[in-house]
């Protein structure tokens, strides 16, 4: 006999907790970089509490970790997950609340006792947060096959130790073979990490898809000189460049409008001394956007500022290339899938992209997939003071239990 | 029987060499911050070089030396020098270059057995610089009675030691009370420090005054926040300000054009992260100009245009003061005088403004004053690769002897 199963709030939470406990810092966050013993111990736990609940767990060779829920038909499951390492100064719920909420949907069927037409399989990627080595999404992307394991073993920390040896290290070097699960679908869900939802009012978000990225690195060579006997005209102020081109990507986003923003994160100026003009800057761009085209169109516009500027202030300007991702774009039917569960629940759902890269992008290369957003309050992520409110983790997961539940029983 | 003066350019030349030694530096430059054991010995080694051509040596109670040639008759003096103190990457001109000169002068009349009208004084100022205590151009403004000699021994350095202790410990406090020669006229020969005599293919300088100097600090209190998950429109980004402050001075010296220049030399973001929002930034606003209406006038269009892109922005911005100095016009008929002669050496001389501070802008309350600037190559200064060829050191100390020969005899 079967009822209608419906989320444990009570003990989603009493989990996000026990987890946060793992790698616990000052002021409610985490720390759990990727392969760490932190890490470790944050898997040995949900692991562990996979098996509680008769999952059928399988390591891959990178270390991503697949609980499977058995269907009345065998073949490719339906996917949920996320990941649970976190950056240096990382919040509680940010990945670890995609894994632990797949988990109580599993506990809800078990309770209602229901048996899916297809598999369901929770799992969590290794190093999603890319903080201690490079790139990020790392797992996913190995498992949708865009990195060769030799590759991603290679990677090394700053203190030279390689991830190939640190996943051994840990425990956490599976034996099946990256991809092999491949499954019907994948629906990620996870705090929004933005402000957008908490803005409009909204609990969930059907998320259209993945910002694409591009990040570049500018180093503008000038002349120091005394900023009190030096004409304006005699100046190549490498600081002026910085800041011109600063400007420039703040009124380009207005000019493109739309999806488009950029950002100045990094500006830093050598001397950096009140009476010297600067000889040196450095200084980054980060640019996103829905669209490819857009995104192309924002990074030629930029550089040829950039460079214009350089020109005319008689300063050289190195640009170097630091990450590229072309936007995601999640299946239509999909993400009108989640829209309409989340009506069914009563909410009043917003489309809206990532402007945050997201294990579910990686595996979008792969099957039909979604992700569901809940509020982020302020918008505030990797930060100890990141939140997100019990009600609004509880109707998320709810949302998510039955977008799973339509997908395994189609 | 007199003979025409001459300067001894060797003779310059290898004294400028000798004091270069004391706290010299690699590449060539030198450290002697105010009052320390280096600035002891160079003193030293001055005074001695003065003593050695008979002049009469008087230490004041904030530490200027005063070395008196007399004249023909009693009476103010005809005063020239500068300062030999350095900054802590300084060059081997900077100061030291009018001071000597001086020096060479009394002893080309010694030399064509010429005795003056008036006296005729060399002088060096302490704590010119202002690299370890502040106020800079100390000595010279206690000599000028702009600064008490109390407020001067209580300026303390970065590790609390006191100017007054550190005067007495390296047996420069002397007894006369400051002030108490008051020239009939003051020339200081200086280094240009700036690129302009050298560009315009210029060996003599005839400084008209000092421009005005405003430093201000301004701190921004924005929001971090994610540079992909946050729209445009909810930023509050502290680094956007700042980029934006300083292309608008750049922009207003532009739009008010002649002696008006502004520089942004400090710029810093926190925290600093190529995908992080900046919530905090720091920067200072350089402005000079000769003319303390105009001077007036770029503050408070800066201000304005700073409170204005920040109140758009939702950021929080402190202003506060660092220096404020206004402009110092020189006497019409000295800036006459030294053209004159200047043109009699065979000189094309240039009019133009100090963009840096001078013991002779203090001098100038009391006094008609004067500068000479010769070349800086490639403007630079504050610098251990500092350098102005020796044709033009000796042919500005030629100028010199002739503007002070005249001064002194008139």
């Amino acid at each position: 006999m079967t009822t209608t199963p419906v989320i444990d709030g009570i003990h989603l939470h009493a989990r996000l907790a026990a987890l946060a406990r793992v790698g616990a810092i000052d002021g409610g966050g985490c720390a759990r970089l990727a392969l760490t013993d932190a890490d470790k111990d944050g898997r040995d736990l949900v692991v562990g509490w996979m098996r509680a609940q008769g999952l059928a767990v399988t390591v891959d060779a990178i270390g991503n970790v697949f609980a499977v829920r058995a269907g009345r038909e065998d073949g490719p499951p339906v996917m949920t997950g996320s990941h649970i390492d976190t950056v240096r100064t990382g919040g509680r719920f940010d990945g670890n609340y995609g894994v632990l909420a797949g988990l109580e949907v599993c506990r809800a069927f078990d309770a209602a006792g229901l048996v899916t037409r297809h598999p369901l399989c929770v799992a969590f990627f290794t190093n999603e947060e890319g903080a201690r080595f490079q790139p990020d999404m790392m797992g996913s992307l190995v498992h949708a096959g865009g990195l060769s394991l030799q590759e991603a073993y290679a990677a090394t920390d700053t203190s030279g130790l390689r991830l190939g040896d640190e996943l051994e290290r840990i425990g956490y070097r599976g034996r099946a073979a990256p991809g092999t699960i491949r499954p019907r679908a994948f629906v990620e869900l996870h705090i929004e990490q933005g402000p957008v939802l908490e803005e409009a009012g909204r609990t969930i978000g059907a998320v259209t898809g993945v910002q694409g990225i591009s990040w570049h690195e500018f180093v503008v060579s000038g002349t120091a000189a005394h900023a009190g006997t030096t004409p304006m005209r005699l100046r190549h102020d490498a600081g002026y460049v910085a800041a011109a081109a600063a400007t420039y990507v703040r009124q380009l986003t207005h000019d493109m409008g739309g999806a488009q923003v950029g950002t100045v994160g990094v500006s830093e100026l050598r001397p950096n001394l009140i009476n010297v003009i600067a000889n040196h800057a450095r200084f980054t761009v980060d640019l996103r956007n829905t669209d490819e085209a857009l995104l192309r169109q924002a990074e030629q516009r930029t550089f040829a500022a950039i460079d214009s500027v350089a020109q005319a202030e008689g300063a050289a300007v190195e640009r170097r290339r630091l990450a590229r991702f072309e936007p995601v774009v999640f299946d239509a039917a999909m993400v009108a899938h989640v829209e309409r569960v989340a009506r069914a629940h009563g909410h009043d759902p917003m489309r809206l992209p990532s402007g945050a890269g997201h294990d579910a992008q990686m595996m979008a290369r792969l099957c039909p997939t979604a992700m569901i957003f809940v509020p982020s309050v302020t918008g505030l992520s990797h930060n100890v003071a990141e939140y997100t409110a019990p009600a609004d983790l509880e109707a998320g997961a709810a949302v998510l239990l039955d977008v799973l539940l339509e997908l395994a029983q189609a």
